[in-house]
């Protein structure tokens, strides 16, 4: 297929490769030539706006960090919009709020073309895998005109629902995700100040109940103590944002939740925004050494 | 080997069952002979004392509620203690405080009997299969000598450390399986309450970074609303209280592990406290219906 790709950030650069590799024919467009150079030098083309990247394109598919952004690229004289055919597909793959999706699909349904929201998770491991869980809000004969796209990237693809329903369900996998390295975050640190090794815990941890990919894969990180960031921080605080403006909206109490937010507050004020969210531990260990 | 059991309840009863399977010579005391019934005509002795039957065994294990309980069962003229050889091994896999765990093998050692603490996970499925996690607190040596009785009933079996290591990582346990089926309560309760199918969003959530053993199984329950325990909210309840016991004791914030055992108390008020703690969901509907 013929598709444009805008986003090129640590999940974008390596969904686009994937892209390339299963043969579709990619159109780029960046602010910053410069961090497209190695996908051009792969085959892609880099062109000069949204619209003139949309123009032909059967599809265009959007990883960017907020709902402000995806306007900025899609909406106005020079966005995706403007440039899609009747029918083509816009494939927004960033994690926005459910509203803003619901507002997007509006204004390009009323214009005949399609808008899903299709938000991933995953990490930059999965992006690079080609196995990101895509959770999609939108019409099935859409998801089904970009089917091929989405097999190239992701590995479970589920329809959730209407427009705005792939990011309710983006917000529910943040909220467990970022809960669950919280909870090992406290997990460890009790461990460590009760004088147990915490490597050990974690280990047998991992052999019952409480195994979760969080555990495994980021509670190694806590116990090396290996805080580079794969997905910064800074966008689990973004995603809270919308988590906690949905709680409002819908009047549900998320206790939990709520805790995690004020965590991630207090992480992005320790200065910890670019590393990696298993920095959690760190705000914990605050103000008593380790 | 021969082995003394005490603790019939939902967890011990197939524990036991495995011991018997393995070709262990199996003796019992319960203060309800009943509930013995069943293993006895598996080949199982009953007999009329803690002391009793401890007298010839090479190994005990108990698998009760409390550490009261442990102590109850453990020491006194009629208690195990009094009944084990010298170099004999308790091995308690109770989940208790890791301060009365200490105490506990203080006064066994003094006496030249070993003491193990070797709380589980993996809840009755995993003490069906025999492949529950056993999180050991206590000295090498003695694990070898009842090594052949922890492969009978677990999976993985993992030494965290000195006498009251394993209640360490037991809590630890408690607090990130607990704080993940809140998690998954609260996700699940904010999909809903967003018009959104809730199985959907489970489904989607286990293809990402999001899964976990509690979104998987409990997350289930908590979508098909089937609350009946496996193993009961009330025990994990207890859990809590000796977590955050621990938390005071060694000074450190946990700050959703205190929101958690909240949830729980709330749980307990709501009279779910005999149920699967997959109830917490039950916990956040209230006061706006389904």
């Amino acid at each position: 297929m013929k598709v444009g790709f805008i986003g090129l950030g640590a999940m974008g650069r390596p969904m686009a490769r994937n892209l390339i590799a299963a043969g579709h024919d990619l159109r780029l467009w960046s602010r910053n030539r410069e961090s497209a150079a190695t996908l051009v030098a792969a085959g892609a083309e880099h062109c000069d706006s949204p619209r003139e990247m949309a123009a032909g394109c059967e599809a265009v598919v959007t990883m960017v960090t907020t709902g402000d952004d995806v306007k900025a690229v899609s909406l106005g004289a020079d966005g995706v919009l403007a440039g899609l055919a009747e029918g083509a597909v816009h494939v927004d793959m960033s994690t926005i709020a459910p509203g803003e999706a619901r507002e997007l699909a509006a204004e390009y349904t009323s214009r005949g073309v399609e808008f899903l929201d299709a938000p991933v998770s995953g990490g930059t491991v999965g992006a690079e895998a080609g196995s990101l869980a895509i959770m999609i809000g939108g019409d099935e004969h859409a998801i089904d005109k970009v089917r091929p796209l989405l097999e190239a990237m992701g590995g479970r693809i589920r329809r959730i629902g209407p427009s705005g329903a792939g990011q309710v369900a983006k917000a529910c996998n943040q909220m467990v995700f970022v809960s669950a390295l919280q909870a090992c975050a406290e997990a460890l640190h009790l461990a460590a100040a009760s004088g147990v090794d915490v490597g050990r815990v974690r280990e047998a941890l991992l052999g019952g109940s409480a195994w979760s990919k969080a555990l495994d894969g980021w509670g190694q990180r806590m116990v090396s103590r290996d805080f580079g960031a794969g997905v910064e921080a800074r966008l689990h605080h973004k995603d809270f944002g919308i988590l906690m403006n949905e709680a409002m909206g819908t009047g549900v109490p998320l206790p939990i939740a709520a805790q995690v937010w004020q965590q991630l507050n207090a992480l992005m004020a320790s200065g910890f925004g670019q590393e990696d969210t298993s920095s959690l531990l760190r705000v914990l260990e605050q103000g008593r050494g380790r």
